[in-house]
C-alpha cells in the first residue's frame, strides 16, 4: 500500500482528458497537491491508503472550472445599474461609481467577494482584469485560489497609474512579484483597442514576448466599437492589431461578437483564442459571438462571466448552460456546442488560453489537483441518463458541495475554509451602504 | 386585534400590482387561503394575530410564480437525447419513447417529480398540456397546486385517444370533472397547426365559447413548421387559425418565435396572448421570440419553460434570468425587459393569459395567497441595491425557502410538506433504468 495525501472516490468522473470519457466509480489519489494516481476504487483501495479520504458517492467530479473573463472586484457593483442602454450605463453609472469608489479596500473586498461566490460554483481559477492587479494577487493567493492577473493598461490615468508607462512598469513589478507563486500567473491586459493607442500595444507586445505571457483584451466587443474604428482610422480593430503584430497563440480575444466569415478563418489562422462571455452579451446586447463557428474553425474557445456589473452572476456553471443553449440557437443547429463541448470550453480551453494547461483544466496525472465534485442526485438532475447532460443543463450552482484547488480543500460540503463568508457579506453591505447614499 | 390564519412578515414585497413597487417590513395576513390584508408589519402586529406566524426577515415575497407552458410528466425524459438536431430529438427519441412508455403511471410519477421540482424554484401554478390530464389534475389537486390543466387534441391516435372525437370528449369529461375546483382549471390545448385538423379545430373554437375557457397551443415554434404550411396549404399557420376564428383574448399562443412586424401588429389587435419559452426555443434552435416587440405592441406575454425533455429544467427563476438577458440582445436595446417587467411575465401576465388573474398573479387584498419567499441574504445576491434586480439576474432556485399556494404552506423551509421528495426521486430512477434499458 502506497500513502498518500488524499483519497477522493466518486461515482462518475469527467476527466475532460481524454475527451468525452466518463468514469465510474473512480478514486483520485492527490499527492502534494498533485493529481498521483486516477483509477477505480476498487483499484484505488487496494493500492493507496491516505489521511483523507473523501466518498463522494453521488457526484461527478470535473476539472475545476475556469473563468477566462472576470473583473472580480466589479461584484461590489452587482445591481447597482441594471436594465439601461450601455452608454448610460457605463458613462453615468459604472465609470463614476468606479472613479469615486476605486482603492486597494474595494478590491480587496470585491475581489474577496467574487472569489467566495466563485468556488461556491465550482470555479477553481479566474483570469482578471482590473485596478490594482497587486491586491487581486495577493487575495488570491492567500485565499489559495488560482488566479491569473491582467496586468492592465489604458491610455487614461485612473487612480492605479498616471499614462500607459506607469501602468507597464507596475504590472511588471506584479509580474515579477508573482512569477515564482505557483497558483498566481500573469497577462498583459491593454483594455481594448479603443483605450489603448499603438505605442503602448507595441511595448506589450516586446515584452509578451520576452516573458513569454499571454495578452487579454477586451475585442470587437459591440458594432459600435468596429464601426468607430472603421470611422475614425478607416481600419476594423482587429485588422490594427494584426498590423501590430498582437495576434499570435498569446492574444487572449474577449467577446468577439462582431466577426464576419472572413473574420473567422484570418482569426483562425493567427492561432489567437477567444473568451466567450455569452451572459454579459446578452445583457449589455453586445451581439452574438458565433461561438460554434469558432470552434468549427480550430480556434480555441473559453468561457468567462465578466464581471458582476453585466451578468450579474460569475456563476461558471450557469454560463456553461446560457453558452450551450445560445450557441444552438445563433447556430441555427439544435446540435452545436453539446454538453462536452462546453465542459471543454470551461476547463481545458481556459487553461490553454491563460497557458496553464500543463498544470490545470484535466484530470489526469500529474496536473495540479484542481476538483469541483457536484452532486447529481438531487431531485433537480432526475432522472440521471447521462452526468454531464445533467451537470450542463440541468446542475444548478448549489449541487456544487467540494472545491479542491491544488488539493487544498477550499469549498468543503458548501462551507468556505480560507474566505469568512459573514465578514464577506458585512462589508459588502457596508460598501452598499457607502455608494448608494 | 383580528385572528387571522397565518401571518407573514418579511423585509421585501414585490406585489406586482401595482407595478413596480417594492413595499419594505411588510407582512401579509391570510385567512381561509386568501390575502385579507397587506400592511406594514407595525401595524400588522397592532392589528392581527395569527395562529401560524412567519417572520421572513431577510426575504422578498413574490406573487407565486406561474409557468404558463409545460409538459410536466416528460420530467421523466430529462436529458434521454441532448444536442441533437430537432428532427433526429423527436422522431429517434422523444416519440418512440412517448409511445413506448406512456401510461398512467408514467404521467403520474413525471408529473409528480415535475412539481416538486416548480416547487422548489417558487412555482405556484403550472399550465400544462400533456396525454392523461386526467392524471395530471388529479396529482396537482392532491399536491394543492394550482394548475391549468391542457384537454389536448391530436389528429393521430395515441394511447389517450383514438381521434380527435375522442381527445375531446375525454377532454370535456375532465374539464366536467374539475370545474367546481378551486385549484384546477382547464384550457384546451389542441397541440399545434401541422398536427390539428380544421374540423377538430372549429369544434374545440365552438365548445371553447360555449364553456368559456382559453385555448392552448404551439403556434410559430419553427421556421420548417411555417414553410411547410405555407407549401401545403398557401397559409401562414396564424392566418389560417385566424379564418377559423381561433385568435381572441382565449388563445394562449405558445412559442411565436416566426412572426413578423405584420404579424405582431396584427396579433396584438386579437387580443390573443403569447406564451415565450427562451430556453426551450434556444436548445431547440428554433428561432429568436421577439418578446419586447410584442410587449411593446400591446401583447400580454406570459414565460413557461417548456418540456423538461427540452430545457432541461423547470426552473423558472432561471427562466426569468434567460428572457431578460436573452430579450436585450434580440432587440439590441439593454434597456428592454426590465426586471419588474419580467417579473410580471412571470406572474400577472401567466394569470392573466390563464383566465384566472382575478384569482392569483399578484399580492393583493382578495386573492389567493400565492406566494414565494426568495432569500436574499446570500452571498450571491450582495451588495443588495435593488431587491428586484437581485432576484432576477442574480438570484438562484436554492434562494426559494417557501411556497404558499392557496394559503397552504407547500414548501417550508425548501422541504416539500405535500409530496415525499425521496420516493419521487427514486421512482424516478426506476423510470430510468426501464427507458434506458
Amino acid at each position: 500500500m502506497t500513502k498518500v495525501d488524499t483519497l477522493i472516490h466518486c461515482r462518475w468522473l469527467a476527466p475532460v482528458e481524454p475527451a468525452t470519457t466518463i468514469y465510474e466509480h473512480y478514486s483520485l489519489a492527490i499527492q502534494e497537491g498533485r493529481i498521483l494516481d486516477i483509477l477505480p476504487t476498487d483499484q484505488a483501495n487496494s493500492t493507496y491508503n491516505a489521511d483523507i479520504e473523501h466518498s463522494l458517492d453521488r457526484h461527478l467530479l470535473i476539472p475545476g472550472l475556469i473563468n477566462a473573463h472576470t473583473h472580480a472586484a466589479m461584484s461590489l457593483l452587482r445591481g447597482l445599474a441594471d436594465d439601461l442602454p450601455l452608454h448610460e450605463w457605463l458613462n453615468e453609472h459604472i465609470w463614476p461609481a468606479e472613479t469615486r469608489w476605486i482603492n486597494e479596500e474595494f478590491v480587496h473586498d470585491g475581489t474577496q467577494l467574487a472569489m467566495a461566490e466563485m468556488l461556491r460554483c465550482g470555479t477553481t481559477c479566474f483570469n482578471d482584469m482590473y485596478f490594482f492587479p497587486d491586491i487581486t494577487a495577493r487575495a488570491a493567493a492567500h485565499c489559495g485560489m488560482r488566479a491569473s492577473i491582467g496586468l492592465i493598461v489604458i491610455d487614461f490615468p485612473t487612480v492605479w497609474a498616471r499614462d500607459a508607462d506607469e501602468y507597464i512598469s507596475k504590472g511588471l513589478a506584479v509580474h515579477d512579484q508573482y512569477r515564482s507563486d505557483p497558483l498566481i500567473t500573469t497577462l498583459f491586459a491593454p483594455h481594448a483597442p479603443y483605450t489603448v493607442s499603438d505605442k503602448p500595444l507595441e511595448h506589450i507586445r516586446v515584452l509578451a514576448d520576452e516573458l513569454d505571457i499571454g495578452i487579454h483584451m477586451h475585442i470587437h466587443e459591440t458594432a459600435e466599437e468596429v464601426d468607430k474604428a472603421v470611422e475614425l482610422t478607416g481600419k476594423r480593430p482587429l485588422q490594427r492589431l494584426y498590423e501590430l503584430g498582437l495576434a499570435s497563440p498569446a492574444l487572449l480575444a474577449v467577446h468577439m461578437t462582431q466577426l464576419s466569415a472572413d473574420d473567422i478563418s484570418t482569426y483562425a489562422t493567427t492561432g489567437g483564442h477567444v473568451v466567450h462571455c455569452p451572459e454579459s452579451n446578452l445583457k449589455l446586447a453586445s451581439g452574438f459571438c458565433q461561438a460554434q463557428a469558432l470552434v468549427t474553425a480550430g480556434i480555441n474557445v473559453a468561457l468567462g462571466t465578466d464581471g458582476a456589473a453585466s451578468n450579474n452572476d460569475l456563476d461558471m456553471l450557469g454560463e456553461m448552460r446560457t453558452a450551450a443553449l445560445l450557441g444552438k440557437a445563433v447556430s441555427n443547429d439544435a446540435s452545436a456546442l453539446p454538453a462536452h463541448e462546453i465542459l471543454r470550453m470551461a476547463t481545458i480551453n481556459g487553461a490553454r488560453a491563460l497557458g496553464i494547461s500543463n498544470d490545470t483544466g484535466s484530470l489526469i496525472k500529474g496536473k495540479w489537483a484542481d476538483i469541483t465534485a457536484v452532486c447529481l442526485d438531487t431531485l433537480e438532475t432526475q432522472p440521471l441518463y447521462d452526468p454531464v447532460s445533467q451537470l450542463v443543463y440541468a446542475s444548478g450552482r448549489e449541487q456544487v458541495t467540494d472545491v479542491w484547488v491544488a488539493g487544498q480543500h477550499l469549498l468543503k460540503d458548501r462551507c468556505l475554509t480560507t474566505l469568512d463568508a459573514n465578514d464577506i457579506i458585512e462589508r459588502a453591505r457596508e460598501w452598499k451602504t457607502r455608494i448608494s447614499t
